[in-house]
């Protein structure tokens, strides 16, 4: 069930900038569509569609290519695709053992894109934000864009209103301005918006991944820390301000081991990548080498190598039982390290779900690898950067919009 | 931040009726509205309300009162009030420990109400269906209802689809197909909607009591079992089947007892009311009853009842503390005995959120009792089945919509 909230009057203004919203949300999450496809998708008529297409043909935001003929009868319908450069975002991420910035067209094709592998160690805010302008001014010299947002991912805990990052245990980083820092690095008139990177994969992959068209889902992230992204009933839920989703610091046993966060027995002291490269015997500062060398070893039969890996199979099972039990969804995208233990943990993911999951809930629910791999972050805060366009393409068009929104500079 | 999905293009005739549930949702949900209020919450016209409120006020769902003149210049504004009979429906709610049903009017006035206690000990599904059908019946006999539809609040997990309920450990019940038990018993030809009784107890709270204007909110229920309901973003979600919210059943303790779900370590089996009671050296089906004893030992002293609440109030803390690393919600609503806890766990709460929880979440989020108490779940449920009228008044005074729904039957 939806339960609706109130839905304000609609004059006939709201309702036109509504109908290119639909048009441009439409091209841009399902791809190219003919006039017909839009005139079944939206409910409105043709010379409606034929208007507003002319409209975003006119702002340089679409195309009509060469009318194709279908073999069906009557007139074909021209094909309407997005311009890719017609709108661009420029898209940052912040991960532990890397930065990476991209632009990313409207349609979703990232057509610059430049990533930093970097010491998986605690690194200065000064640093990092240079860093990342100096990603962007490469990538802003390599065409003539026309940036209308930019989306921020991190590996921390995010305000979304402002970027302000409250804690970041695995960069070292507390009550870090980053929107802010960001803003002022950047200098560029338009929004910036901050997520999380858990929350930015968690979208990424429900707009272009393994969740497309998957209502209610739970992607789990997993490098030093474990992050996770809630979707439910369609949509990003982050929370009163942008935390939710922090499913690593869910206390699973409360006599347990202490976490970076300061606290006792969350789960990310019982899955994380040091819990699996420490009782492989391996250094816990290895990173994605480290797990990599941890599978040929399983692979080979050891047997170090295969206990290490169980033990973070049953406390995911524990885990996503709870989250299985507390959140109903259709799908679990194992993502980061996680998704590469799949192959060896289903059995026991299975056993320890049947242990601690409700029947119905369990029976619903498909725990897969993410699709889109270590890029799902940055197709996320692409996605979160285009929201504000796909929302109210014209006020973008009037040159209305952008700078209202940079309240972060 | 909320990532929209694709909306559809909206045509006059879609207009129309948008407005008309705009109007008719903000009354219920704020009580009379001047016209003057209308025109400034919708942003349509003055001549627009007054065509819209003319339509409702000709199908008998609202009337104007005399104008008020209220000291301000210009002419005065007619008050615009819901008719609570013009439309009502009716709610059943199945409990451990009572029964009960009721006609509440549209605008959310309770006109009619009847509660049948019950032993606290399984019971057949034929023998409660029958009783709420003569509850229901004795309801009906008492006016002329214009009943819109069926809300049904059960103390289980219940499929939303079709109010089959999969399992309610604390009834006894596995598989019972409710919503068309009670579809047949009733036999009215109006929607029936199914939910569970912590997530009725969450909307109730969400639209009438202590979570009214807050957009995420985690509903407590417990009595034999703990139950849970998540208000997200201003919606209640209740996952891909309706099952969500399952919180008692959320792991804490892997190691520690066995659930009536057949899972050990599962939240309720530290919090529930027979762990109180037990502790407290009290029978565990005591109920109610036995829980107000408990309290006033505590009150005068007791140190073995105040050990009994203070492990209650510790495990309390964990789960809770979970939840808000995961969900980040501003409002936690402790409902059933739970709430009647809380002026002797404040401290206890605390000092574990403290330890469990992230800071940036924990200094948002505030704990609080139910305001509605035990009637938090049928004030929830009558919302629930308020919804499809709500969402398109205009569909239910042209009759076109109750028979579609009636897919229970």
């Amino acid at each position: 069930m939806r339960v609706g909230r109130a839905e304000v009057g609609q004059r006939s203004e709201t309702v036109h900038r509504a109908n290119l919203s639909a048009i441009v949300r439409r091209l841009h999450e399902r791809g190219p569509q003919s006039r017909s496809d839009l005139v079944a998708a939206t409910g409105l008529t043709r010379s409606a569609i034929r208007g507003l297409v002319g409209e975003l043909a006119a702002e340089g935001l679409v195309t009509e290519a060469e009318a194709v003929h279908l073999g069906t009868p009557g007139r074909p319908s021209p094909l309407v695709r997005l311009n890719a450069t017609g709108a661009v975002v420029l898209t940052l991420e912040i991960l532990v053992d890397s930065i990476a910035a991209a632009i990313v067209g409207l349609g979703g094709e990232t057509l610059a894109h430049v990533r930093l592998d970097r010491p998986r160690m605690e690194l200065s805010v000064d640093d990092v934000v240079a860093d990342l302008a100096a990603l962007a001014a490469d990538l802003r010299g390599r065409g003539d864009w026309r940036i209308v947002g930019i989306g921020v991912a991190v590996a921390g805990i995010v305000r979304q209103a402002d970027g302000m990052v409250s804690m970041a245990p695995n960069l070292g980083w507390i009550d870090v301005p980053l929107g802010a820092r960001l803003a002022r690095a950047l200098s560029m008139a338009v929004p910036i918006s901050s997520m999380n990177d858990a929350d930015a994969g968690a979208l990424g992959e429900h707009r272009r991944g393994a969740a497309v068209g998957v209502d209610n889902v739970v992607f789990i992230s997993g490098e030093v820390g474990v992050g996770g992204g809630l979707i439910l009933d369609g949509r990003l839920m982050t929370g009163a301000a942008g935390y939710a989703g922090e499913i690593g610091h869910l206390t699973v046993n409360p006599d347990g081991a202490p976490c970076r966060c300061g606290s006792v027995g969350c789960w990310e002291t019982e899955i994380g990548e040091r819990v699996l490269l420490a009782r492989a015997r391996h250094a816990v500062d290895e990173g994605r080498e480290g797990i990599e060398a941890v599978l040929r070893e399983a692979q080979a039969g050891s047997e170090t190598a295969l206990a290490a890996i169980d033990h973070v199979g049953r406390w995911l099972g524990i885990g996503i039982a709870g989250l299985v039990n507390v959140l109903n969804p259709r799908l679990i995208i194992l993502g980061g390290p996680n998704g590469r233990l799949l192959p060896f943990i289903g059995a026991r993911l299975d056993a320890e779900l049947e242990r601690f999951a409700l029947r119905a809930s369990r029976e619903l629910v498909r725990v897969v690898p993410a699709s889109l791999g270590i890029e799902a972050p940055m197709v996320g805060a692409a996605e979160l950067a285009f929201d504000p366009l796909l929302n109210d393409p014209a006020a973008f068009f009037r040159g209305g919009s952008a700078s209202v929104h940079l309240a972060t500079a």
